[in-house]
């Protein structure tokens, strides 16, 4: 047995999310189908992060264990040809037999995508949140700067998660503001359910004078997910990229 | 009677193109259909270029007459709740009686994008024409330069058209290389039908190593549609601007 570590990006629009589901394509679903072609049976994948129906991902990693024996430049290049055009994998790297793509991730990046102002562009509606008044760019920067460090994150937790913990530790929290095009990154040591879409949804809340950014402290410290802002829509969302030690 | 100028966006992926049709949706229809509901009577808008099924606008104008009292500001903010979200009005303007989106314009400009190299973007495939072998820019770049001036485009027209001449004037043929990412500029005083996807279609297959360079003057003095190249697909396609006097 070989282990593989399989870097890959996704329009997520069309699909129920990365984790295979009863009904609907999934990613992980697809991924498998095309690697089990090669194996010639049934493959498990694991990836990295369990992103949402409709979420994209720039570089989101699966591992697997294989017996075949392809190189990966072949591996890569037949996955390529099985998958539908809106999966690409980037990348197949040989790995550590223990490495897995979630339990060995050391950080993991989100961005999240947003557009403020009047027109909506029709090229990217699938791939942002618009909205169509100004938003306080300032005071959501300065609600976003609060979330770096180790945190209760209950507050921007969906319900129905079944987690032990929910302290997390974020290494980046920063908005990035390009002519009405603004971006949300996010880089830390792992996110509840929904934990994105919830820190976006209330900071457009602040954005738009409905919360103030300096109440974004006080939902770290012991609030509940009804204190925090709507979740954000998941078109905008990305997971950029996974770190490993 | 008021003329008006709209100014419009579109992504064209699910369209018939522009222009109504027996069947399917076009942009023409949908503007038509909205423009209707402010105006209380049936509306004919006049586009400046007839954009195929698949290819989109940055910048499409239409001309209407309409009695409608409305405010430019308020049909524009109008328009835009009646239409789908993969059509945006951009600017709506009060003009002159004579304008006419079609014959008032001076000149139109194209844009073809291109990607060249492995692994084609899960992000852009509806907006690229994507193509996995490595292309001769520069060779590609000579062929593009010779269109510019006044020249029979004969054999860039497709089968079916019904025009009295083939001569137009091109002041730009511009391929810009952006790392991987190549995007190809036309701008003239008209254009036949399908003529710059025929003429992608030839400067790839120049980039490809299948044609010279040299071979387009040739392509220009009385060849045939059969001597050009074939034609690009649509989704690489927008009409990017239309100046008038």
């Amino acid at each position: 047995m070989r282990t593989l570590k399989i870097t890959l990006a996704y329009d997520g629009t069309r699909f129920v999310g990365w984790q295979r589901q009863a009904d609907g394509e999934s990613v992980q679903g697809l991924l498998e189908e095309a690697l089990a072609r090669f194996e010639g049976g049934t493959v498990t994948v694991h990836g990295a992060g369990r992103t949402d129906a409709g979420v994209h991902a720039l570089g989101q990693v699966a591992s697997v264990q294989l017996n075949c024996g392809h190189d990966v430049v072949t591996l890569a290049r037949g996955l390529n040809a099985q998958l539908p055009d809106d999966i690409r994998v980037l990348a197949v790297d040989e790995v550590a037999a223990d490495f897995h793509a979630r339990f060995s991730a050391r950080s993991k990046t989100y961005r999240y995508e947003l557009r403020h102002g009047v027109i909506a562009d029709p090229f990217e509606r699938a791939f942002v949140w618009h909205i169509s008044e100004r938003l306080n760019v300032d005071a959501m920067r300065q609600a976003a700067a609060v979330l770096t460090g180790a945190h209760d994150f209950a507050a921007f937790q969906s319900a129905g998660s079944h987690v032990s913990g929910t302290v997390r530790t974020m290494t980046q929290s920063e908005l990035r503001d390009r002519g009405g095009r603004l971006a949300y990154e996010i880089t830390g040591d792992g996110f509840l359910r929904h934990m994105v879409r919830a820190v976006v949804g209330t900071l457009v809340e602040v954005g738009r004078g409905f919360r103030q950014a300096d109440g974004m402290a006080a939902l770290l410290q012991g609030s509940t997910r009804a204190q925090a802002g709507r979740t954000a829509p998941p078109q905008g969302l990305f997971l950029v990229r996974v770190d490993y030690h």
